[in-house]
Parts: C-alpha cells; sequence; structure tokens
C-alpha cells in the first residue's frame, strides 16, 4: 500500500480495525445461530451484541500484543473479546476453524472492495459516455500502427472506451459474485463440530453466498479469478492511458491532461506539460496486472489447505483492490478535465494532403470498372508522390491530374470522394449499439 | 505446438487449411450481404459458393507462394480464390479490411476452441462426479499443511474438484461469450465503406455476436480475459493433479496413476511408479497460466490498432488451447482409471493414535464446564505425548488415564468422542449442494 | 510494504527520511564539483556541508506540506533545504534535473538493499553448511516423483542448497553492479548544462560507477535484471521451503520446523505442529517472482523517458527487496533449527522391503552377463511383488528364492548389494567440490 | 515454434536429429571413460565411434515407434542404436540414468543457443554502431514524457540502445555459463553406480562444466535465471523497437522502416507505410518474456525431481530461443536499413519556436542574479505563450519584448543561449565512454 496511490475508503476497508469488526460480527452472528440451535445459551449471543452496541473502541495494539504470546491472531483477537464481553465470550467460535472466521472475513472485504470499484466503473462510465457525447461529432484521423488511416471522431474514442469499462463492469460484477462466499464449515470442511445452519445464517447476515463445499479454506480458484479480472481491468486503464499520451505528444497534441495554474512540468524546463497521470496510470496497470499472478499460484494449495496463499493475500488483498481504486479514480479526473483540441485534430488530419481518402478512391476506380489491382496501382503511385512531399502536394490534384485516373473518375466524381461526413454517416448507429438508443 | 500434447481436433482448430475455410466462409457470407444490399451482384456471391460447394482443397503451398511477394496474408487469399473463381472474385472484400477477416476467423477459432474444452470439462466434471459418489463414504485423513487434521472422505475431495471445475466451466463459457464477436466495420471501425448489415448477416451465419464498436480491430480486453479464464483453469487442473502427487508418495500411496504392463518407471529403478502424468500437468499448467500475460499486455494496442497482439496471438491462440485441451483430458483419463487404496487411508488414519479426534475431546472438555484454555492445556499435554511416541500410544488410553480429564469425562464418554461416523454424518448434505439433491 | 513480514534495517534504507538524507549528499557533492570547477561559489558547497554537520532532523512533513503546493517533490526538498540553509542553497542543482538526483538515489538505496541480502545470503550459507557438515553422513532416502529411489545423506540435500544459494550469491552480486550507477548528465543525458565531471565526483563519492550513457534516467534494464535475479533468489527460497514442508508431512515427518514451548498450531486441534513458516516463505516467493515482471515492462519507456517506471518502483523497490530480506533471514532460521530425526529416516527408508536396491542388483546381473532387457525383467518381477506387499516382503529374500536370479548371483553375492553405504562413498567428493576441500 | 518466427540455424538445435545426435556423443564419450576405468570393454566405446564414424542417418521415426510401447524416451533411443551397433551396445549407459543424458543435452543445446544469440548481438551491436557513428551529429529533439525537452542527436540514442545490448550481451554470457554444466550422477547424484571421473570426461568432451552437486537433474534455477535473462533481453527490443515506432508516426516521422518496392501496407489504404516489423517485435518480446515465468516455477521441484519441468522446457527450449534469435535478427535489419530523415527532425525541432531552449535562459536569468524562483517565472511566463500560440511565436523574441527579463540580459545575450551545439559538445565524450576512445 503506497499512501500516495491510495484513497481513504478502499484502506478503510483493510485497515486492522475494520478487519476486527468483521470478525466480531461473523463470531457474533455464529452464536446468534448456535444459540438458536440450543448449542450454546442465547445469552451468550446476546452478551456479544450488547457489549458491540456500546461501540467499542477496538484496541489493535491490545490484541497484537496477545498475538506476540499466542503467536495467533485469531486466538488473540477471541482472548481480548472475552476481556471485554467476560465469561459469555466463551462460547464464541463453538466448532468453528480460525479460516472460517479469516476467510469469510476476506470474502466481505472483497466484496466491500469491489463494490466501491463498481462504483469506481460507474464514475468512469459517467463522464465517458459524457464526453462521447460532447465529442460525438468532432472529426479527428483513426490511426492504424500510428499512421494516418481514415477519420473517426474523438466521441467515438470515448464510445470504445466506454463500451470497454462496461465490460469490465460486467465482469468486475462476476468476479465479486465469486469471492462472495462464506464458509463455516470446521477444520476440513465436514461441519462435524458445527451445524450447517449456522454458515447459512452468518452468510444470510452477511449478505454471501455459501460455500457449497469448502476444505479448511474458501477454494482459491475464486480469488485467482478475482485478481484476474483486477488484471483485465488494470489493463484496459493502460489503453486509455496510452491513448492520452499520445495525443498529447508535442507533434499531436490534440489532447492535454488538465494542467493547474501552480503546476510545474519540470524543475529544469519551465515550458513542459507532461502527461504525467496517464503515465502514472501505465505504471500502476503494470502493478495491478502483476498482482494476478501469484493468485493463480495460489490455487493449488496442499490437501485440504496450506497457508502459503496467507501471505500473497496480505500484499495482493490491500494492494491490488487500493491501487486500482485510485488508478480508476485517476483515470476518470482525467478524462473528466481532459483539454481536447479539435482545431489540433483537423490540422492534423489536413496535413495528408488528402491521403485519408485514398480507400474511397480505390473503391470508386473498382466500380467505375477498374480491377482492383489496377486501381491500387493507380491510387499509390499518386498517394505515395503526397507522402514523400510530407502533405504539401493534394492527393485529389494529382488525382485530377492523372490522365489514367481521369479517364474514369471526373473531376467532379473525384471531389465527392474526399468528403469527410461520408465517414461519420454511422457514427449515430454506433452510439445507438453503445449507449441505447 | 508440442506434438506430444497435442490432440488431432483442437490442433485441427489452428491449421492453415481451417483458417482459410473460415476466412472464405467470412467473405463468401459478406457477398452475400452486399449483394442483398445491391453493392454488388448476386451472380458473386453465387459464384463463391458454387465453387465453394465442390469442396476444393485448399492449397496453402499456393498461398504461401502468393504471400511470398505481396507480404500480405488477406490479399494473397483473395488472389488465390480469384485464381480458383474467376472474374467475380473481384466483388468479394469490398469495402472491408483485412482486420474484418482476420478478427472475426480469430473469433470463430476461439469459440471453436471453447466448444471443445466445454465438452473437456464436461467429461471431466463425469468423472469426478462418479468416483465422487463411489467414494462418498471412504474415509480418509484430512490434512492441512500436509499434517493430519479430522477426517474427511475421499468422496469429498472430488466432489471439491467436481465443484471447482464446475465454475470453470462458469468461467469459461463467460469468456467464450467475450470472444465470439463479429467485427466487419472497415479501416478505422466507421463502416465508412461497409454497411453494418452486412456485419450482422456474417455475425448471425457465424453465430456470434456483433462487436458493438470496434476500431480497426474487435479490442483485445475480450481476448486478456479469455486467456486469463484459461490461466485459472490451468491453475484448477494444477490443484488436482498436486493432490495424486502427494497421495501417490511412497509414504502415502493412497492413490496411484494407473500403471500399464508394460510401462517402465525408470530406466535405472525397475521399481519405480511415479505420479508423471498429474507431474506433467504440472508443467502445463504453468504454461497456460504464463500465456495470460502478454494476453493482458495486447490490450494498450496504440490508437485504433497497432499490430503488435498478431504476434502474441499467433504463439498463445494454438499453445493455450491445444495445451489445455490435452491437460483436460489427461486429467480426466488419471481421475477416471486413478487407483484408490481405502486400506491404506484407514492405516494412515491410524497410525497418529487417535490424535485426529483432538478438536472433538476439546470440544467435549468445553462443554464439560472447562474453560477453553484450561481445556487445550489438557488435551495438548495429551496430544504432544502420543506425537511424540509417534502414535505408538493412543491418546484415547491417554485421556482415560489422566486424572483430571477424568474428572470431566468418564471412559465410556471418552471412547464415544473416537468416533469416525462422526466426522461423516454431513457428507451427504455437502453432496446434494454440489451435485444437487 | 507488509509490516510482519518486514526488518527494519531493510526497511529504513526505504523511509522518507533516508531517502531525503542521500538526496542531500548527492546534491551537496554536485555542489563542491560545481564549486572547483568554478560554477558555484566554494562557500555553497561549504554552508551545504556546515548545515548537514549539525546532524539536522529532516522534517518530512514539512517537505510533504511543500510538495502538496508544488506538487514536484524534488522541488520542495530543495525549497526546505533553502528555507534552514539560507541564501548560498540556491547553487544547489545547478544543471541538474531531477532523475539525476531520483535515479543515482535510488541506485544507493538499491545498492544499499543489496549488501543487506549479500549478508543474509552469506548467514544463510553458513547455516546451511554447518548443518550439512553435521548430516553429512546421515542416510535418507532420495526421493524421484516423490517415490522413493535410492539413498542420499541429509547432508548432501544441504550441500546442494548451499551450492545453490551460493550461484545466488553470484548473480546477486552481478545485479548490484547493474544498478550501483550514477547518472547526473542533465535533462536529456547530454551534460549541456553540468560539467561530466561533476557525475565522476558524485559517483566516486557515492561508490557508484558512472552510467555511461543516460537519458533523462537510467536505463531501465538495468532495474529489469536486478528484480528478475531477486525473482531466482525467491524461487531458490521456494525450492528449499517446500523441501522442508514435504519432510514434515505427517506421513514422512523427517524433519521439522522449530516448534516453541507456547506455540500453538490450531486453535481446533491442539495436537498440530504445522510447517508454517516454509509455508509462508513459498507464498513471499509467489510475491518476489511477480514482481520481476513489471520491472520488465518498465524497460521500454517512451524516447528519453517516460515516468510510468517510477510509480512501479515505488511499490517493488521496497517490497522485493524486504520481502527478499525477511524471506532469506526466515529461511536461516528455519534451517537452524531444524528439528531433524535420523532415525525417522532410516524407518522410511526401511519401509520399502529393500527396493531402493533395485537398480544395483540390475547392475550386478547385467555385469553377471544376462542382458540388460532380461536382468530388467527379472528385477521387475520381483520389486513389484514387493511393492505391492507395502515393504512387508523383502527384495532380498525374494531375489534369493527366485531360481533364475540365483542362477547368476549366490545369496552373499545377492547380500552385498543391499548395502548402504555404497551409496555414499562419493559423499566425501562431493562435499569437497562444494565447500571446498 | 512458429515457424514464420523461426530461423533455420536455431531450429536445428532443437530438432530431434540434433537431439539424439548429442545423446549419442554423450552416452559414447560416457563410454570411452568407462573403458578407460575398466568398467566396461574397450571394444565396446570403439564399436559405437566407429558405427558413428560411417554417419549414420538418425532415423527419428523408428526411435518414435520403439518409444510408443516403452514409453520412455532414452530407453527407446538405447534400444535403436543397439540394434544398429550390435552385441557391444549393451555397456551404454552403464550406471546412469535418462536425466544424466537429458539434461546435459540440454546444456549443450542451450550453450549453442547462446551461441548463436551472442553471434546475434554481435550482428546487432554492429550496425547499432555504424548508425550511431553516422549520426552521431544529426541533432534530434530529446523528448521526456513523449513531449519535447532539449535536443540530443540521433546517433546519441543509437548509442544508448548500443550501451543497452554490450549490457545485454554481457548478461548472456553470464547465462550461457550457468547453464553450460554436465551433470553424470546417476539416479539422485550420488555417483552411487558410476565414477565421478566420467561425469568430468563427457564434460570436457563437450566444452561442459561439471555440475557440482546435482540431484537427479541439474538444479532448475540455473536455467530460471538463463530465461529471466533472455526476458530482459526481449525487454530491450521492445524499447528500441517502441522508438522506431514512435519515430515513424505520421506526425513525427522522423524515421521510418525500410519499405521495399512491392510491398503493400493495407489492402484497403494504398498510402500506409506501417512500422509493421517493430510491432510485431513487440509482440515478440512480451511473449520471450512471458517465458521466464515457468521458468522460475521449476526452480522448486519435489526432493530430488519430479518431472514437472521438463514439459515447460519442451515449450520454452525452443520457443524462447528461437523467437529471440529472430527477433534480434529482425531488429538488426531494422536498424540497419532504418530510413532516417534529419530534415525532420530539424524541422519538428524547430515547430516549438525555441522552447526547448528554456532552461538555459532559466539559467543564465539565474547567474546574472535573479532568484531561482523568479528566473522560472519569468520564463515560464513567455514559455506559456509560445506553447499556446502552437509555435508560431518565437520564445527569443518574447523574451527580448519582456522588459523585466531585457533588465538582466541583453538581446545579444539571449540569442547566444539559443544555440543548438551548445547541447552537442559533450556528444564525444559519451561515445567515448560507450564505444572506447
Amino acid at each position: 500500500m503506497i499512501p500516495r496511490y491510495s484513497r481513504p475508503e478502499m484502506t478503510a476497508i483493510w485497515s486492522s480495525e475494520t478487519r476486527y469488526a468483521i470478525w466480531f460480527e461473523i463470531e457474533a452472528h455464529a452464536t446468534d445461530a448456535l444459540a438458536e440451535l440450543g448449542v450454546v445459551p442465547k445469552s451468550a449471543a446476546k452478551s456479544l451484541w450488547d457489549w458491540w452496541a456500546t461501540k467499542p473502541a477496538i484496541d489493535v495494539a491490545a490484541i497484537d500484543a496477545i498475538e506476540a504470546v499466542t503467536k495467533h491472531d485469531v486466538i488473540a483477537f477471541l482472548t481480548w473479546v472475552a476481556e471485554n464481553v467476560g465469561e459469555d465470550a466463551r462460547f464464541m467460535h463453538q466448532g468453528m476453524t480460525s479460516s472460517d472466521v479469516l476467510d469469510t472475513c476476506l470474502a466481505v472485504q472483497l466484496a466491500r472492495a469491489s463494490d466501491l470499484l463498481l462504483a469506481d466503473l460507474d464514475a468512469l462510465l459517467a463522464v465517458l459516455k459524457r464526453r462521447a457525447i460532447e465529442h460525438k461529432l468532432t472529426p479527428t484521423i483513426g490511426r492504424s500502427h500510428g499512421i494516418h488511416a481514415e477519420p473517426v471522431t474523438f466521441g467515438l474514442k470515448m464510445a470504445e472506451a466506454y463500451a470497454e469499462f462496461a465490460r469490465c463492469r460486467t465482469r468486475l460484477e462476476a468476479a465479486r459474485a465469486e469471492i462472495a462466499t462464506c464458509a463455516i464449515s470446521g477444520a476440513v470442511g465436514t461441519f462435524a463440530n458445527i451445524d450447517p445452519r449456522v454458515e447459512q445464517h452468518v452468510a444470510d447476515k452477511l449478505d454471501l453466498a455459501v460455500e457449497p463445499v469448502s476444505t479448511q479454506v474458501i477454494p482459491r480458484d475464486r480469488h485467482a479469478m478475482f485478481f484476474a479480472t483486477l488484471g483485465v481491468i488494470a489493463s484496459s486503464i493502460e489503453r486509455l492511458a496510452v491513448e492520452v499520451r499520445h495525443l498529447q505528444r508535442t507533434e499531436v497534441l490534440e489532447a492535454e491532461e488538465y494542467f493547474s495554474p501552480g503546476q510545474k512540468g519540470s524543475s529544469a524546463m519551465p515550458h513542459k506539460r507532461n502527461p504525467v497521470l496517464t503515465e502514472n496510470l501505465t505504471g500502476l496497470a503494470r502493478m495491478v496486472r502483476a498482482y494476478a499472478l501469484p493468485a493463480m499460484e495460489n490455487v493449488a494449495l496442499w490437501h485440504e489447505r496450506d497457508i502459503s496463499h496467507s501471505s500473497v493475500e496480505r500484499y495482493i488483498g490491500p494492494d491490488a483492490t487500493i491501487t486500482l481504486d485510485f488508478a480508476l479514480a485517476r483515470l476518470t479526473g482525467v478524462v473528466d478535465k481532459l483539454l481536447v483540441y479539435p482545431a489540433r485534430m483537423q490540422k492534423n488530419m489536413d496535413r495528408m494532403g488528402g491521403l485519408i481518402h485514398s480507400q474511397r478512391v480505390l473503391l470508386a476506380l473498382t466500380q467505375a470498372g477498374v480491377s482492383r489491382e489496377d486501381s491500387y496501382r493507380l491510387v499509390q503511385r499518386n498517394a505515395m508522390r503526397v507522402w514523400e512531399s510530407d502533405g504539401a502536394l493534394s492527393l485529389l490534384d494529382l488525382l485530377k491530374a492523372d490522365e489514367e485516373v481521369g479517364a474514369r473518375l471526373s473531376a467532379a466524381e473525384l471531389e465527392v470522394l474526399f468528403d469527410l461526413d461520408y465517414h461519420l454517416k454511422h457514427v449515430d448507429s454506433i452510439f445507438a449499439r453503445v449507449f441505447g438508443a
């Protein structure tokens, strides 16, 4: 957890206080169910909740001090609760194993983290939609291989990102469902010493599904899928970040991260306005992606469990969710305030002397009866001259002057082919696909 | 693609012949739609299908030879088709871009590969279910940290694997839906030169969804999610493989891979029967997992596309699906023919002198009014003696002889606590959760 | 950085105080050199060092507060120093760029971290050597595929680990040399505004090499190699950790992690003694390995630099080195105090009814004139009976009773082949290779 | 292995024929040593070499057919050799284990692959040096964050790449030394049935080092380090590839991959000249990098070995080396023939209205007695006007017209600060560092 890449709400999910509070709720709900089943006295559950109703501060240092002796975190916690609640506390944890508490707690934490991330995605989708609509018909050059291809609109770029993050949202919902399960099934998952109804009760109270079959732990393929999904989302963040970085290049400069008044781009070069937020996002994406791997290696625990997954999760549980939360929020800010320069887009589009219309000429020649191969040759020989002139020559002019072309297409017919709107005629229907009619 | 880890049906999906056949179908279906829209003559489409109806052999070498000149695979293919179909072929590919063909073809290949993998999972699930039911009540020791914990059944282990691979199946269905999309949207996704209805028609014919918004390519977050999912499935394979490897250890030997009559385990040591299939699966899982990463790095293509993803997909498209197909089939074979040794399971369970019942004694003492801490101490002091005797001493005997214990629990009461069936009483309900009532 | 997996000395390297102290030294040494070259007054350098000699506390909060305004960490630091040193401080940083300070500082931090890791490795090597010598001739079964093969000694296992970590040490020395370079070359590495002699001076003072050619930054292939090396070392840790975990399995129990008197293995099962340290190390290894990947992705910075590497390094700089330092120390403790059970090793070795000598019988038969194929058949048919008897039968007995064998080898000749010392006769020479004569 | 990304010499190393030839040499050299030691008759070794001297074709199909029965590759090979050599062949492989042959063979293959890769690097270094010297003083803008910073030369970019690949060469030499070891130590590495002098003899003959201590296999930390090193080299390839891709962007176009006369950039857009080679290299780099991970996971084999590493190595042995060989050769071709456009470099540099000299003005103001903060403010206010004019305004003109600036620096003094050569004055010394004086 790197403070500068952390936001408080997500960070709080991973605090010791939150963890112990969730532990308490798991234990208390379980005690309720045990009381209902007659395994423990009803007064035991009542004592726990009565104490909890006083909103006691959780004394992390005291619990840590006990753990230093017992070398066991759950036992330390139970001991501390017992010191506060008194005699009745001994009925807690009856027939449960530590992993029942730890894994169910992790499920609650990851579910809460997912909820924040889903909200982050919603916020991002909202600004993407707004910018998409705003620039629905702002023409800009589409590029393949970094080379000018044919016109698109800036709104289309935003719509693509919207569709991509909408997919990410769907994936994250599925990933949330993967990990939101409750297991209170005892030392090896057989419910030997605890009734399955306890599990059902706790699951209901915590808004989790019941884990159908667990070992000592909830199976880690669930978590692997969860963290792999975060890695994919991070990769989509990287894609949009890289797009912004490209657009802000000095030679392109079609868009720019917002640059606040007092901001300094460089200690040495006062003129610099750098896409540092999106570069930062590129790096953060690498980290979130990297966390998918140890999560996958965690799946093959030995027999009914070993504890190798635990240390991994102490890192990637907080690190992946906190970093992704920060990154989504940062990306939302970047998109929200992105400075977009339509004039520069037009200027860049014009610099190629009309080469971006070459395909349309090719098709028109074909339809005028020229073979595909000849059409290609005719267009290419003129296109190459424009290319080599660095846009000083105009493709339209050259084509008009090319007798072989002229034999098939008149000047007027050629001019029609150099129409920008031709390329934008389906933008509406694409938007309808993405945002609904 | 490693021949020894490949099966023919999956391999065939990735052959040049298959790829060209899919290309042809995409082009011919598109020509149908173009003809319907009046863009090309209806005879063009007919000519294509007429030729196709002759089931022409695809001359890969001839196409390769053309590509060596044009340095462009789709153009080479179109040229070869034109040589065969004649004049009418020039109406193919009207307004399309190469990626329309390539990406839609990849979608078809990955969807077909998914179907094989889904069938593989079904086969695996079937044998897991069979073995689970067969050994539903075969007791065996559950182990955490590699150390004996409490009894489970071998059927429960199979049921856990069943539930895990059932989740994998659900994930794979989602992953299949991710990549089964069709894009025929032209050079930068604007449909500038091709009507969106062509895309819809081809999608319908190939049983794909329409890609709502594409650039020059289908967005690669879809493929990242697909390959990440394969990586998770591979990790689940690894888990079951590692379980078998552990069970086959000389000292454990509770189960064994089937060993065929003529098989030689070692060139030097005639006595060896090694779990080589599951060790092999462990290695294959590492490979499939590794392919998830470049798939994620492929997402951030530049602007409307660069071609860096293409070389990656030439490797991981075949390698990940072929390897996973092989691995699933191999795992199915291992589970199907796995030699299971219940007597040895019982023998291993007995070797700890009854320590596996220690928790139940602990709980009984607590319920008999001893504090949790004292109960723990009483059990542990006897348990440690058994442990140090390497199972020569019996926990039950020691507890009976322990006066402090005897003050709370009679010999008869103690004996009841050492009952194996106690641990298996919920197996039915777990099976009902996993396999349905 | 996870406190429970962190040791203070390594953690201190990554504190804000340490970082700012290194920044100061870089700036002050550079000012010395600039003064020597006549670019700034000599009094400027003197003022800096005079202040430093007062051992001023570094006020991290104050610097952070300035950064909150300037949004630039180096400028914030320089401003704070200037507030303390006064007028003369304005000569600091003359002609330098922020990365000159940041990258050279990172080099110092990674070099110091390497020194701690090298010391960790030395400590580990020392205990491995001690345990190797202690158990040089403690026989134990060698296992391939988890199956008994032929005898080795426990000391050989330790010697293998020693040789492996000695290789790791050599690799780490090389990795340290990779990253211990100094770059003070200005905004794009051309020394436009700063003389290369400044760089040389600072490098000498900080015991770094000069970076021969830098851009704005030190090239990141160096760091990629560094973190990849840490990943390999982590993998070797995993190997030894997995070995211990195997040896501690209930059924094997040839060695055990030290179990302290008050320790509790399980909240539910008092009898448990779990290899939790080595399981933990297995997880930590996954993390350190994972950090190698973003480090490799950091290499391809755009042009003369982008800042995507920076966020990655804020995570993996501390996380990889702190985790590896902790893991090496933990592993050293495990090996140091490992409980080794030679009697159990012997018992396990004996349980196979002499099968471990099967190869030697095979060779003896061959040398007695039996064809290789027939020898194999003769040994295997007896070995399989022993195998199926679960060690109840003795291979030696069966061979003696096998007439076809007896025709070639007498009972006395057979007995000689079942000699354990035969397998240990080259242990001395292997030790000489590993530890020197 | 993807044929289009493979070169014949490297591919040949991984053919069945090569592998079997190496196996034969290992066995024959070992037989020589065994004969020398009197373990087998001298005629046995002679028979083997006599047959080999006839340059027999290796009948891969025949060996495969035997393996289909024995399910053991080494036994199949030995059987086939025996069929050819006759009676004497039975003395082969005496006291050896399959891994002795397999692992030593892999060492020979990886060492040969390394030699090809070293030669590839030499070729790349040679063209980088040539292009560096050719463009030593070709000025071009240095960019940080994709934004114009200060001038560099194109030769410096090449020199940076040269230094980086020179480091890669050093790393690869170290990696080659890691894996070039010979182990002929028997079933569990104890030399129980084979004298260590056999190992020494074979090692000498094959130009390998002796593995000081092996288990059944050569330890896999060596291979992990090898493949991690290839991953780092691939990352450096990616860096240079990305640089070329940036330079070829339509708006930048300072360099271009060579475009052969008949080449077609796009089936749809005749004007396209795309950096497809370097995009391809970017993808290939992702693959080689990905292979580092399973290599690291291979390290933690169980006890004296399991065979999980083997399947991994069947993939990554060929795939990583063949791909890297191809990529290095492709990159060498790209650099060799790269079209470099100095005029465009100058034009791009000029488009910023002199902003690239802003730092020098800042320093001059400081030296003229203005405080650092004021200097920054003075420069920035003029720089921002130039920036917003998109280079239409000139920074020099604005500064001359700024009274506050004029109070400190005369027009003549300002003009001197806008001198390009100022930035190039240390190029010679940097080149001396990189290429030697």
